[in-house]
């Protein structure tokens, strides 16, 4: 693993933790089913857990692997659910932060 | 998984975060290995993690399993960490309260 | 200050901080205003400090005093948009979880 | 207030962020002064209640005044603490930082 790779994934997880937060407030706002507590619950935790990862990357410790694995999960898990809200602009720029922030989180996690 | 258990195990990631940010402080008043980028690092990441998780679980989210999992991961490591230091009460302290969340994490991700 | 007295202050943010996470869900599933972007949001913002100013204490920084003065008006905000929501006994409870970290809070920022 | 400006603080919490946990581990690798427990806290704590300030502002919240202004006295303890530590790249670099996160976070906290 290059220290480029490590530094993108570090810029992926801030930035997808900056998009899912917005989202809420997008989600909140739309109302529906975008405000379910199963959906808001994950946003703010998918937000959550890019930090923790970022930070265990800028702390360059060996843990990193282990959050960042749950954070390619979690990432996995909140793009599919903004997919599915369907056609909304808001939700695809949310689903793509989180794709690429799950890849870049996956390859740091089998490195 | 009854309701029961997911409550102790909330109960042990809150503990378990506030057993590790102390144990940060006594490190670095102890200074040497204790005070290592490394170790500092990991008990910083499993405060970070446990928080996480317990949020997950009280959000009542799906991904919990996946936060607890990796949660569980970290405590482990963070125990092994904390017992490599050696003879000393806070470390010891510290190992204990990371096991019992490892082990009731690794409960609720297995769910 | 007495140790006393901010243990029961860490004590007082880490209940407050579970509860306002709690809140979140329980106000998600009650829709209308109480799933307002401003209300979510000031409930994850309060459990959020509360944590930071918990984590603050446990460090035994100097510094505790400027976050456990902005986790007192942030849990004054809080309980006083709880009572806002009117009879129901989870916003109640939120209240009383955020008055009672408001007032150990500033007494730690007053010392 | 412009959403240029708030565009411009929530930017400078995060890279603040991003510098205090970085300069953690530095200050870690250096020993001596900079990884006394006082030092690696306010750090540590810079980096949190920057990331608590840059969410209360993505989520529109009336209360990021509150925080801003917390976070503003913070990055000035932090920029001093650094700034004493003397002649080296690194605490230059994480003053600024804070510097520049405690000018934006002040105007927030006044608008």
């Amino acid at each position: 693993m290059s220290d480029h790779n490590m530094n993108e994934c570090i810029d992926n997880c801030i930035k997808c933790a900056v998009v899912c937060v917005e989202t809420v407030k997008h989600c909140l706002t739309k109302g529906g089913q975008h405000a379910s507590p199963e959906h808001i619950g994950l946003l703010q935790t998918c937000a959550d857990i890019c930090t923790v990862s970022a930070n265990a990357m800028l702390r360059g410790i060996e843990g990193h692997k282990v959050t960042c694995g749950a954070c390619a999960e979690i990432c996995r898990q909140c793009a599919e659910a903004c997919e599915r809200m369907g056609d909304d602009e808001a939700m695809r720029r949310c689903a793509e932060a989180c794709r690429r922030c799950a890849e870049s989180c996956a390859q740091m996690a089998s490195m």
